[in-house]
């Protein structure tokens, strides 16, 4: 079993997406802010906007690599997901011209349903939860031999969104000192703290109180299944960390931290009423992290959030 | 009388906006897209993100502009307008730390008045129209004294307007052949045309078909009173061109553009669904002349729009 992840291939994907999927996959701008304009005691906060990503979250880089880095067959690509991985696979096979089907439980929303059907996939809804939708899936996968993507625990998926990172270098003289992620299954945090292994740059985890996936196996030496719910859950809900994350992260995340879901809707509204940023519950967990105290940076640093996805009902914004 | 304004006034400013006001006012993104990526027969799109500025909207350079511009007696700063420039004028103010008086219409949203008040300015509702909060605003401030803000005819207003399009020039190695610029008074063009007077940038004014100001006066050879109304007419909805940009306009603007309500609410819509940008309708007017061929650009064309602002109710984005 292999995990080891290297930064040339995230170079390597970057190369790929900039020769030939600019119509798809967005450079995300970089905008630097001085810590006062935020009310923090730091230099700089850089917000890294992924959530004007295609697709709508960083998802869509690593569902494009699963897919280019494969032989497709006809039957296309299948994926179990009502949430942002589900959207950006359909988005990714949409722009290659293959079938996707997506297993989705009765629970998703109807907006992300008809989301994914404006997107050409076929939906299959399964099951009261995402585990019998997941089942479905595999089951169906067998049938069909269509390609298997993973929401973040695949390989390509990592090191497409390790490519996010290799953004943030070259769209600045600079390197930040922190990074602030949000954790559900770990595939973001794994390819950002891949690009930053052995660099002064120290990577953060932030998980939801409420979803605890990778602080939980931190404390027990090894992923383990917790409960999720809450305010970031249909972004941040997976139950256990990846194995490709627990690997990496054990190696090169610094530090594991928790966030209560008023801090992190606080922070949601806050990105929105100062700095018109719609982003979900989920992409607002860096600034929870600062605004907390929660993550305290010191006075001369430089913090990158990742501002990571935006596939919100506009409605839970207004006050 | 004196409208003439140099390129080195708006570098100036934007010196003087680095050396000090970066905790306030933003050097927002510049997101540059193959013109494929919006499905426009055109290189590149570039999209200047000042739809994220503070107050919402670019009004926050010009008004900031006015202020730090000028001795502000006791009495502060008082300005009559119910939308983008009083939003501006109120957060400059606060800013400050000087008193402002805002003179809006009973016909403002209450949530515009809400966002007055939480900016700490002492709101005026007066009348049924603008015109009647305008007189009511004149004949109070000569009684106090306090410093009026114009939202657009006033030299500050347009050389803080500028510094848009100075830092477009520093945020990127090349130039945009073309940029697309939404027309109400005519603030924001005037400062960005005269940044690109007597270069090869060609800028092209956008207006609605409902608010025909600046259209309406080179038709006639001089400014001219219109009617206005519209999808964005709480933005674009001055009934005059103003002064200064009259003259800026006649001299450094190649073409004025009309575009129907359907076709600006639909480039609203899509810069939500597709790149996940909460605009106003009044910024999603480049978009539109892009969409609907209005404005036709080259096949090897750079062309900037400019977002300039995102003050709207988040309810109008619902399909």
């Amino acid at each position: 079993m292999s995990t080891s992840i290297h930064r040339s291939q995230i170079e390597s994907t970057l190369r790929t997406f900039d020769a030939g999927y600019r119509n798809f996959l967005h450079e995300t701008p970089l905008m630097k802010l001085p810590g006062s304009a935020l009310g923090i005691d730091c230099a700089e906060v850089w917000l890294k906007l992924e959530q004007l990503q295609t697709s709508g979250s960083f998802k869509a880089r690593g569902m494009l690599n699963r897919l280019l880095s494969n032989t497709i067959p006809k039957s296309g690509v299948i994926v179990a997901s009502g949430g942002n991985a589900g959207i950006a696979t359909a988005a990714a096979a949409q722009l290659l011209g293959v079938p996707c089907e997506v297993f989705v439980p009765s629970i998703s929303s109807p907006a992300k349903q008809a989301r994914l059907k404006a997107l050409g996939a076929t939906l299959q809804v399964t099951g009261s939860a995402y585990a019998e939708a997941l089942a479905a899936c595999l089951e169906r996968q067998k049938q069909t031999g269509a390609l298997l993507t993973h929401a973040y625990d695949q390989e390509e998926a990592v090191i497409g969104a390790g490519t996010l990172a290799a953004e943030i270098g070259r769209q600045s003289s600079g390197t930040p000192d922190s990074v602030l992620v949000s954790v559900g299954g770990g595939g973001l945090i794994a390819g950002i703290a891949t690009w930053y292994a052995n660099t002064a740059t120290r990577v953060i985890a932030l998980e939801p109180e409420l979803a605890p996936t990778l602080h939980a196996a931190r404390a027990a030496g090894r992923p383990v299944d917790v409960g999720v719910s809450g305010i970031a859950a249909d972004a941040l809900g997976a139950k256990q960390i990846g194995r490709i994350a627990w690997n990496v992260t054990q190696a090169h995340v610094h530090q594991s931290l928790l966030l209560s879901d008023e801090a992190i809707r606080a922070a949601q509204l806050w990105l929105w009423q100062h700095l018109q940023i719609a982003a979900e519950a989920s992409a607002a967990l860096g600034l929870a992290a600062l605004q907390t105290g929660v993550y305290k940076p010191k006075t001369d640093e430089k913090v990158c959030l990742v501002i990571c996805g935006a596939n919100l009902d506009l409605a839970t914004l207004k006050i």
